[in-house]
């Protein structure tokens, strides 16, 4: 019988964490514990000239079912194999929000035996960062209904323009669209708001984006949390906010050190929505991680046109940073699903539908073409895929001249994932990629959309709504049009309509209006309907979660 | 200059909490450490077996200004005052509230020379306690939304009977009365709801009231979140809540150490309001410093008419805990406003004011008579009180027959607090003490409420809303007429009318209606209006915090 992630997990063996730490050269000392095996460290072991040379791994993927394709698991996975081949390597990672692992998803931690422990804490609340994340977000919501019931609204807020709602991480459908502040003139103003989840908070993305604390300050004064009755911004440091905001933050700015069961130092820090923000770890995260290993092996959300392409042009530029190489993880199942097959009859073997589902990640090779790096493909194996499943694609990669490696980790661990790991350092270390951002921030708003939506998506065209428009002179005369951009759209295909699987062209895609994170640093066209904070399922998992008088947690898996 | 609580605290060099835990006979190895300074304390530290022997000392206070009297200043200077005369002694105290931090109140770690470190940390999430009671809150509110949306309601749950809201730590009044569901039939049933403050949860007052895990299970089981169609009670059980809720709380059981600045141990841990629910740290923390220290100083909030009679009625029944001496704190500036003076006024020295205010002293003394408790009255000093106007205090003490000394704690530190622990620990050996609860949990609800009201309160009657009798019926046929009672009133009265003030006497209490909390285990006569969120004033705290690229945070103070 397979074991669950929490029995494999419960199984493992985890050394204290100054073990962990002492791998990277960190003395205890330096390690600020939260338990044995948890610790953030601090800010003062980045360093930049240490930077130089090291190698950046992005870990991508096709597009994904509904269940996902696995980049965590093959990320953990191969950083076990290239430790195993003898490449000192730290995997950094996002943290996981608490919100779905209640409802349908359980933890995020990785999955079989490529995981980070311990994987209770890291699902459940960890260090604390999405709360504090949480906090400074709804510090300044009730500084903004504070100041327009409290202090005589001098800096002019039109109650109906406000776009600063608040978050929660919780699955919470009932809180999107709400109505605040009724119950006479002593509770404020009555208006319309509501809640996103905390991993779609602009705090959690200016958290992500940040090079240091002054940074971070920076960003969350530039907040603009709605605009006055003349339309001007009204920002986040016009209400004093960001001191207390960012004191509130003063340790989450700490990456986590924890392990993978193999014992390999892992790094996570953060977690920002791969649609509506950049989908990766944090910046500070990823300088740590190569200031203190030979390798990083990091993932973005989604796949190469949602993470992928945010990563590669924003968090990249703004941290000036520079992979190596890139992998691609496709899988079986995945590439069927793109021949139009329904999900539950995913597991039965059928070659030439993976055959006819193969232009979806010849898309994604592509489009890591176009930055200019070298892409590897992992075939995340699942038990039901079969040998001549696995060999067509194989054979297409070769001829495509692509490395291609199975990722058997989630059964196997590092010893599953050294082949992947061999691939992956052999074309890190060819000095063939050669980064190069798809567009600079300076380029007009339009000119950044569209190289996006023809080169990364394959659409024919850009079109844009009336509001749209609207707010994109808007933009330019607030000085907004020189933030990076952070297109949000679904996960499930290429174009911004999910029924379009494969490799679609043709298309237009429609940019309906825009979100903007100007403390961030980007502004966010929207092309489809975007879920800011999503329900529990019918069936929640919180449901099966239990504790018993030992403390020993079941149901999260 | 006097110098802030934050130079103070700055100024003082902590040692490692290893040590302070040494101190207690606490192995390093059974620390689970939140950075160098804090660590939770593992529940198989608590034995009953050495409980019994040990001094419980309970600091309470006289009918308090709006500005407080210092209870946890005074707590702590005693802590110190005993450990100076050679006491092993701990200061067990309730966690700081985050809301009021950003508010008017600013930190709540004590003050002077009389905190408990590291003031920033205690002040800003600390080990994450209350987000964790926040989180376990607010998943159980997403379940009932879901289950009337996503579940076809089968429990047959009233939506407009749901007495479950949602919880924030944040002053946040906009949040009080609002409106959920909105946006559509995706969104799940618009209905009223509202935010407390996290302190304000039930999920806080059973975490206190607590002896273990499986305990904290069955309690938040046995929270009633509303009423079906017909009446019945909805408990937490039916949604399958209660594992995934205590699992989120798996380390916020465990109690925090900390030192205060003289480097003594302090145990910090919950924080429930002193008006709606107990207003004390958890049983488990009184336990704790019982089976750990000599002697345990603790407070309760507000005067010995609020958290004192809780803590003696309500914690002290459930957790088997026996106090052999109560201090009453009183100010000379509380003294002088139960004679009629204004707050700004109240720093004029002004002899029979003190006087004029003695009743409301003498009938806290007699309150703690009431327990056959014996009680030390400590006069925590300010620099404005006259030699005289102390005197008078100390002359009525006297004629009473209560030990009386000054503490001097916020300026002197343990120096400033000798002589009050030198007379607190003559009345807590003096085997004089035999205390004994006001009432037995089987008694009526009535029984229950009436002598609090007359014996605690002196009320002449108590008279109940046509709405109040209603719920005693009810609460008579659902089973809850045997759970104890949490009166909720002003903290500014003896009475339930803040404008009576000293020693009223004749009044009637008026029980509008009640709360419940059948989880933690007590009902809430609801005397007055009751404010469950506060909002921010003014001119916040928060808009003055500032943090600098060291991560060194002013403006708490």
């Amino acid at each position: 019988m397979t074991k669950s992630d929490l029995e494999i997990a419960h199984a493992s063996k985890m050394q204290p964490i100054s073990k962990i730490a002492a791998k990277l050269g960190i003395q205890e000392d330096d390690l600020r514990p939260y338990g044995k095996y948890v610790a953030k460290l601090p800010l003062r072991l980045i360093d930049e000239s240490k930077i130089k040379g090291k190698k950046l791994i992005l870990v991508t993927a096709i597009t994904p079912t509904l269940a996902g394709e696995g980049k965590t698991t093959a990320s953990i996975g191969l950083a076990e194999g290239l430790n195993k081949i003898g490449v000192k390597t730290a995997v950094v990672l996002r943290e996981p929000s608490l919100g779905p692992v209640f409802g349908m998803k359980g933890g995020a931690a990785g999955g079989g035996y490529a995981q980070v422990l311990p994987m209770e804490s890291i699902n459940l609340h960890f260090t604390g960062d999405f709360a504090a994340v949480e906090k400074a977000h709804n510090l300044l919501s009730a500084l903004v209904d504070n100041h327009i019931h409290n202090q005589k609204n001098t800096l002019n807020i039109d109650p109906r323009k406000i776009i600063w709602k608040r978050v929660m991480d919780m699955n919470e459908r009932a809180l999107r669209d709400i109505v605040i502040g009724l119950g006479g003139s002593a509770q404020g103003i009555p208006r319309e708001s509501g809640f996103d989840i905390t991993a779609a908070s602009e705090v959690m993305a200016a958290l992500c984006l940040s090079n240091d604390l002054m940074d971070l300050k920076q960003k969350l004064g530039n907040i603009i949390i709605g605009y006055t009755y003349d339309d001007e911004p009204v920002r986040a440091y016009q209400l004093n906010a960001q001191g207390a905001m960012t004191a509130l933050m003063k340790h989450t700015i700490m990456p986590n050190l924890v392990q993978t069961i193999e014992g390999n130092p892992a790094i996570i820090h953060g977690g920002p929505f791969a649609n509506i923000a950049q989908g990766s770890n944090s910046i500070i995260a990823t300088k740590m991680g190569l200031s203190l290993a030979d390798y990083v092996v990091t993932e973005a959300g989604f796949a190469s046109d949602l993470g992928g392409e945010k990563f590669l042009d924003l968090k990249c530029q703004y941290g000036n940073l520079k992979p190596d190489a890139v992998v691609i993880v496709a899988t079986i199942r995945a590439l069927k699903s793109h021949s139009g097959i329904p999900f539950p009859d995913l597991k039965i073997p059928n070659a030439d539908a993976v055959a006819f589902g193969l232009p979806n990640l010849e898309k994604h090779i592509e489009n890591m073409r176009h930055f200019m790096l070298i892409p590897v493909v992992a075939i995340n194996k699942f038990a039901t895929d079969s040998v001549e499943e696995i060999q067509v694609v194989i054979d297409r990669c070769e001829k495509l001249g692509v490395k291609v490696a199975l990722c058997e980790a989630w059964e196997k661990g590092g010893e599953g994932a050294t082949d992947l790991a061999l691939a992956v350092k052999e074309a890190a270390e060819s000095g063939k990629s050669n980064f190069t951002p798809l567009y600079r921030f300076e380029w007009s708003i339009e000119q950044k959309i569209e190289i996006i939506a023809r080169k990364i998506y394959g659409a024919a065209e850009v079109e844009y709504s009336v509001k749209a428009k609207q707010q994109i002179k808007l933009f330019k005369k607030i000085g907004l049009d020189k933030l990076a951009v952070c297109i949000a759209k679904t996960q499930y295909s290429l174009s911004d309509d999910p029924k379009l699987t494969n490799r679609p062209s043709g298309f237009t895609i429609k940019i309906r209006e825009f979100d903007i994170a100007a403390g961030a640093g980007f502004i966010i066209p929207i092309a489809g309907t975007i879920m800011r904070m999503p329900g529990l399922p019918s069936k929640p998992a919180a449901e099966s979660i239990d504790i018993d008088a030992d403390g020993n947690i079941t149901g999260l898996f």
